[in-house]
């Protein structure tokens, strides 16, 4: 299985593993070509490998253990699967002949796989175990990229392999779309009222660069999905602005639009129904066109409008660097001038800012080049492990990892992980010490935000000490209550080696 | 739904709440009967829903959000479902005009439940509402109790209901077994060489002292499953022995038997198969015997075989407190004599000690009078969340947390909600600073324990600061060094009102 993973180009793997484990983990210290990185729980592993696959372009594998541990990662590998991030999951689990016994930790792990997975599979037979591996590296990778599982009954850990590797797994062909489908999308953009919405793949450097062609031409709209898997962004490249979390304020953005291609991305459609809201930001009567089906490649389809079209290449404009603001107690908007003034070329920033960081993105359109990851599938507790996994996968960068407080208690573990591999990522978190995304939607919903429903959005009572639970783990933490407090502090953590944890105190 | 929850009893709801939720919050405030206690994530919720019904005898309901929200919280219900703990769980989900749209969080939640629930609905119609819950409360208690798990869509929260509540739900009657049954049991008895396994409601007081006449009266040996849903012992109480954790010494206990007796749980297994190395301690040509089925009553049943044999009551000796072991450096021996002597009367302990608290059950035999609960389904992270559960069920109780640190790291977030409900709870963290119990299993496996291996059982590459940590939580700490020191701190902790943690320190 080792020996398999490394010849399909897998070079890390993610481990909470258990006493069916073992064989596997003995194998990887033998084979030696893949790094193994420990992680605290397995939502830690799962969204590691998560950032890594979205910063890497190539899976990771995840090491779990029987159906529990396999449950325990599953929110993260939900993300992983709404952002088409290629992964790759083992489960340990009982011998072939132990599980009919029924013993205390068997489940039906297959079922708990597939919700979120792309390929599921249990391993039989030790003769095709390495095929096995392959097929699920190259089902994970094949477009649409995605959730690979692999259920390995421990008796096949332990029984003599086939030592024959094919070597298969590597990336397939991109597949063109079909030409028809590329001329309704010309004409269409040339009659204008146009909006071009970008996710998953096609937010992807090259993509992004051939559709601000396209829209810069025809004078389409040009967005990216609510949801962003990862895009190149930054002072010198376009500037796409992102979908607005809230569907009234996304159907003001689409407004007046009589079609809208979508690029690596579904229709887009509200968060959560409300009672007597839309279910989409979607004016009435729009025309929704798909030009490249998954599976399709969106960078050809892009370079085939752009040709068909004749668009010509766009300059961006060389924004100057902007200072950060005057000093003075921290709010959101503060934090993200901050940000924007000091962010280090080639940065990776990682984003469940949930609702105080919602502004971010588009507030940090002019900072230095970096990469944008964000919380896809809605499961929170993904920050913290991709930006574990973003790091790994890109040793010489520095990962800022934007951080509301109340999703990060789901996950802080991986700040343990951060401290033992030493990795440079710097967590700003965004402390308003509440549930703050819930108490917005009570309102908005009409209800009582007293109670036991306020009690459930309230996070100060006793108040998280981030400082102590990052010590505890490891994590050299310091706390910033004005902007040029946090100005002073993101410096300062963007020279060090290992990781830290910025807590930004608003009042 | 709020209304039917009280109408059968349940008067404890353990809450990680999202939007789809936020209804139900606001009607547990109209409502006013139910205690709402907001958990940081998901796994603590249902662990803790797992410590309260096996306290109080009766479900807690316990309220998640959508797939992922219940993915995260399956693990402790796969613990719950191995216990036969009653359990409700409440999953909010997208709306029912909406999740056709496939919302980012939409998954398939019905399919993440059912491996761990013995009933899984999705409510469709508001008019049904309160019968929907009504059925998930009682089959949740119905012989052999268990997980009932609700998915409710939003719409429903929000749409008028049925006022009608039946006020079903109580607990059934006890089922007795066929006579035919008891009478092969009765004759196995009293041919000699028997044991007699308790697990589940056998383990409860009543169970215990009468299976104990029955031992005492045939010379059967009595024992405990190696699973402790929850027993009565200490002082003054039958004294039975735990099934070893390790299949070879659990077979040492049960050499020379003929027949083995089982009430409230299965045949036993390894927990594991390991290659060459046997599945069962149970001996050749042994024959199994299981009076009372699923569903049937083994209180009755072993009132109906006391009384077929004329087993007399048994006086349990009336061992003496035992003084605390003299002072000196920590091992596990002195942890297990100290608590001994210090365990308040009443006291709940709740066991995740793993290896290094495997053999606190047997020492702790005369201990003051308590309850020992036990993680039963082998997914570790159950012990801060179970004592969590455990002390809202018995408010006037101390209850003493064993647990051991790797499985503590997986859900310290407990912590919190002992801080928040100032809850009598005493965790002794019982620092190893690795995960022993793989090490242990690596070398039965004969593998090299060196490398990514060792490095993946290692936690003190940084160490997990626990007093930080519970102190981040807001939870005060304290580290004892020596036995007196021990015996000092918990003594103190047991005279506190809020939770504390104490830190076993090995050397």
């Amino acid at each position: 299985m080792v020996s398999a993973l490394a010849a399909a180009g897998v070079d890390t793997c993610f481990v909470n593993p258990g006493t069916s484990e073992l064989h596997f983990m003995a194998a990887l210290g033998r084979n030696g070509q893949l790094r193994s990185v420990p992680c605290l729980t397995e939502s830690v592993a799962t969204g590691a490998a998560d950032g890594y696959g979205r910063t890497a372009g190539k899976p990771a594998a995840v090491l779990l253990h029987c159906g529990p541990g396999l449950a325990n990662g599953l929110a993260n590998l939900h993300n992983a699967r709404r952002a088409g991030t290629p992964v790759i999951v083992l489960v340990g689990d009982h011998a072939t002949y132990h599980q009919p016994l029924d013993p205390p930790l068997a489940t039906d792990t297959m079922a708990l796989a597939a919700p979120m997975a792309k390929f599921v599979r249990r391993s039989v037979d030790p003769a095709r175990l390495a095929a096995d591996v392959e097929e699920a590296v190259a089902a994970s990778i094949a477009p649409p990229s995605g959730v690979a599982v692999l259920v390995v009954p421990s008796d096949l850990s332990w029984s003599a392999a086939s030592a024959h590797i094919a070597g298969s797994g590597r990336p397939a062909r991109a597949v063109a779309p079909p030409p028809g489908r590329l001329e309704v999308a010309a004409r269409a953009l040339m009659r204008g009222n146009a909006a071009i919405l970008l996710g998953g793949e096609a937010l992807g450097e090259r993509c992004v660069t051939l559709a601000s062609r396209l829209a810069s031409h025809t004078g389409a709209r040009l967005l990216a999905s609510a949801q962003v898997r990862r895009i190149a962004r930054g002072r010198g490249r376009p500037a796409v602005p992102r979908l607005a979390y809230d569907v009234d304020e996304a159907a003001l953005m689409l407004a007046g639009v009589e079609t809208v291609l979508l690029f690596g991305t579904g229709s887009p459609v509200a968060f959560f129904a409300l009672p007597g809201r839309r279910q989409t930001p979607l004016p009435e009567g729009v025309t929704i066109l798909t030009p490249a089906d998954p599976g399709q490649s969106c960078e050809l389809a892009l370079e085939a409008l752009v040709e068909r079209l004749g668009c010509p290449p766009v300059q961006e404009p060389g924004n100057p660097h902007l200072a950060p603001p005057p000093d003075g107690p921290l709010d959101s908007q503060k934090v993200a001038q901050v940000l924007s003034a000091v962010l280090p070329r080639d940065a990776i920033v990682i984003d469940e800012g949930v609702s105080l960081g919602r502004t971010f993105f588009n507030a940090t359109a002019n900072a230095a080049p970096h990469d944008w990851l964000q919380l896809t599938g809605g499961a929170i507790g993904s920050g913290i492990p991709m930006a574990t996994g973003a790091a790994i996968a890109a040793p010489g960068r520095s990962i800022v990892s934007l951080q509301a407080d109340g999703s990060g208690l789901y996950t802080l573990q991986g700040l343990w992980t951060q401290a033992r591999e030493r990795l440079r990522v710097t967590t700003l978190l965004l402390s308003n010490r509440s549930y703050a995304i819930l108490l917005g939607e009570a309102h908005r919903l009409g209800l009582a935000t007293e109670g036991p429903l306020a009690d459930a959005c309230r996070l100060d009572d006793p108040p998280a000490g981030w400082l102590q639970l990052a010590n505890g783990f490891g994590v050299p933490a310091s706390r910033a209550g004005t902007s040029a407090e946090l100005a002073a502090l993101l410096e300062a953590s963007f020279a060090r080696e290992g990781p830290c944890l910025i807590e930004a105190a608003f009042t």
